[in-house]
């Protein structure tokens, strides 16, 4: 809505800001002023940045997540447990686990979760490179970590049909009221679940 | 807070893209990953574009906004008129003014606002080269439209106090109701200054 400029190249890169997610037509003429004016040397680096990663950066051929080489250093890595294999929707979710310091294991990511309205099916989010993964003779557990999203837990229902009848053991994260939560504060449908799967002490 | 990828090129993306103003810790990795995964194409329009803009685009002479050569389309313009001078905050104002229809005469884009917390004076401001540009001989009416805020009030107060002593008509936008406004739900504020330059009809 907030145009009306008559420079050309300052269109365009009002314009390019809008690629990135979550950037309207107020934020990126703002945006654009403010690396103008005030940071031409981070508008410099982040040309820079984004030029170098998409000419460096691919996917990993084992964990799916961006990687500089064919395989990356998680995945390489011998000290890790081969034996599970945690599935997630996006890179942020493997950062959340890594940082819970909790798991060892191997990861793959999709890099996205089955969402039919949108047309990501099956075969859209590449499943099949999913189960040749977990199929690898090693892998013994596959856990599964998508999101509790309607989505996500039709992903995670999915993964786990599919790679049932191979005989893997597939689990999925707990859910339950949040650590350090209180039940006042706790939405009814997290505490029914939890209710549901209560733990015997 | 979220970081943990191996990726030295990964990084400084995410890194490089915090450069942009409203993008933090969490947005910048979402940003990457959205580039890298679901739009390389805007990726390379907005390195392009950023690099472009950075390399042709500088302020123009006469009214300081972004321009592509010494003296911008709108200030090279015979046909607006040339006697009056809008003195703005910065081009997003401009476009606004702009967009109202209601104005056809020269602007000059601060680029900013005198704000002393942050450092920013008079000489950062450049008010300078605003008193050579507004004693072009031409400029009979100079109107400040910087915010209502306090540093924007400031700033329009400083500027009409050096303006003052040199024989130029100097006026402000109108401050009151907005058009379309209930006074319900207009601030005390507001209707206080509505009230003290009420109009006679």
């Amino acid at each position: 809505m907030i145009v009306a400029d008559s420079s050309a190249s300052l269109d365009e890169l009002i314009g390019a800001l809008r690629c990135l997610p979550g950037v309207g037509p107020r934020s990126a003429p703002r945006m654009a002023y403010h690396l103008l004016q005030r940071d031409r040397a981070g508008a410099a680096r982040l040309a820079a940045a984004l030029g170098h990663a998409l000419e460096v950066l691919r996917h990993c051929e084992r964990c799916n997540a961006f990687s500089e080489d064919a395989v990356c250093a998680r995945c390489a890595n011998p000290n890790r447990d081969a034996s599970r294999l945690c599935v997630v929707e996006n890179p942020t979710d493997l950062a959340m686990i890594e940082q819970s310091q909790s798991y060892d294991g191997m990861y793959y990511v999709l890099m996205g979760r089955l969402s039919p309205l949108d047309g990501i099916g099956p075969r859209e989010l590449g499943l099949d490179r999913l189960i040749v993964r977990a199929t690898d003779g090693v892998v013994r557990e596959v856990i599964l970590a998508t999101n509790f999203t309607n989505e996500g837990e039709v992903t995670a229902h999915t993964i786990a049909t599919l790679l049932g009848t191979r005989g893997l053991a597939v689990s999925r994260l707990s859910r339950g009221v949040p650590v350090g939560g209180e039940l006042e504060h706790t939405d009814i449908g997290t505490i029914a679940q939890a209710l549901a799967e209560r733990r015997v002490l």
